[in-house]
């Protein structure tokens, strides 16, 4: 693997998308096909010999990383959304967020008993969106196998509330 | 290129989002790696050797498709958003729904002037989104190449929408 430094790809923004949040944008990867490509080497690599049956990407940046190692690792890639996105029988699950609540659903035809699913997002703060779509992987009868994200932010405790489920990062940032 | 059927890899679904309307699912590809494939195989083969800078990805499903290109192309991924979703600096253009309007928005520091762009979206219906998208690229002073959807529906009247855009598509369906 290569000894790319993903740090220096990913922008960090003030004060979005409100005061006091210090943003770690992901875009700033994409748009260098050097580090995109690290990032996706780095993924197939992790997994490319997991005994995975299927690739689960969280709306919406998720998509933008479980859709080429989907591509590259030849596995179905399934979407995990927001409520009332995914046309025909969906499974589904709602979640509190600081204010109020969200859902995530799955469509029911994606998913087997048994399947083993790698979940994938870019980023982990509280792992709220996370939690709710293992849950709901899980009590579909199917397995999570891991969770995939580019960076991680602990400070946020994510750990706890994704105890169970093993997770892989490439980069985590401490509280500044 | 292979003879793969794509339409058969595409779910028809009645009556959504609202009676009366036939859905065409891709996410049915998705979960179908040999399809999935034969999607990515096309595109990259189209757009190999059509000088292209960068691949613009239009928001969420199209982001499932010019990933996976942007990683065999080795080309920046650029992402195309509703508004308040991209952190930074960013591009905006605001257009008319059938109730309402929305807004598309592009970081600034994704494109420079003369940068060759391809679009890409999973399916074309009215156009309304993928024609602020292009002359929101165009008006930065950077060129849309072309537009690329996996579906297009063209008794929905996109082509006269997006005159003077380049638009292919894998496959077109008829009113029924």
């Amino acid at each position: 693997m290569s000894s790319f430094n993903i740090d220096n790809a990913i922008r960090k923004i003030k004060d979005f998308p409100k005061k006091g949040i210090l943003f770690y944008d992901i875009t700033s990867i994409l748009s260098d096909p050097e580090a995109f490509k690290h990032c996706i080497d780095y993924m197939a690599e992790s997994f490319k010999n997991k005994n995975l049956d299927k690739i689960a990407a969280v709306e919406a940046r998720g998509f933008v990383f479980a859709a080429p190692l989907a591509d590259r690792l030849n596995l179905p890639l399934i979407l995990v959304r927001k409520a009332n996105k995914l046309p025909g029988e969906t499974w589904s699950k709602s979640y509190s967020l600081e204010y109020g609540e969200d859902t995530v659903e799955i469509q029911k035809s994606d998913l087997i008993k048994e399947d083993n699913v790698l979940v994938v997002d870019d980023l982990i703060a509280t792992g709220g969106t996370l939690k709710a779509a293992c849950d709901l992987i899980s009590e579909t009868g199917a397995n999570v196998e891991a969770i995939f994200a580019v960076v991680g932010l602990p400070f946020l405790n994510y750990e706890k509330l994704l105890s169970g489920y093993p997770v892989m990062t490439m980069i985590n940032y401490d509280n500044e």
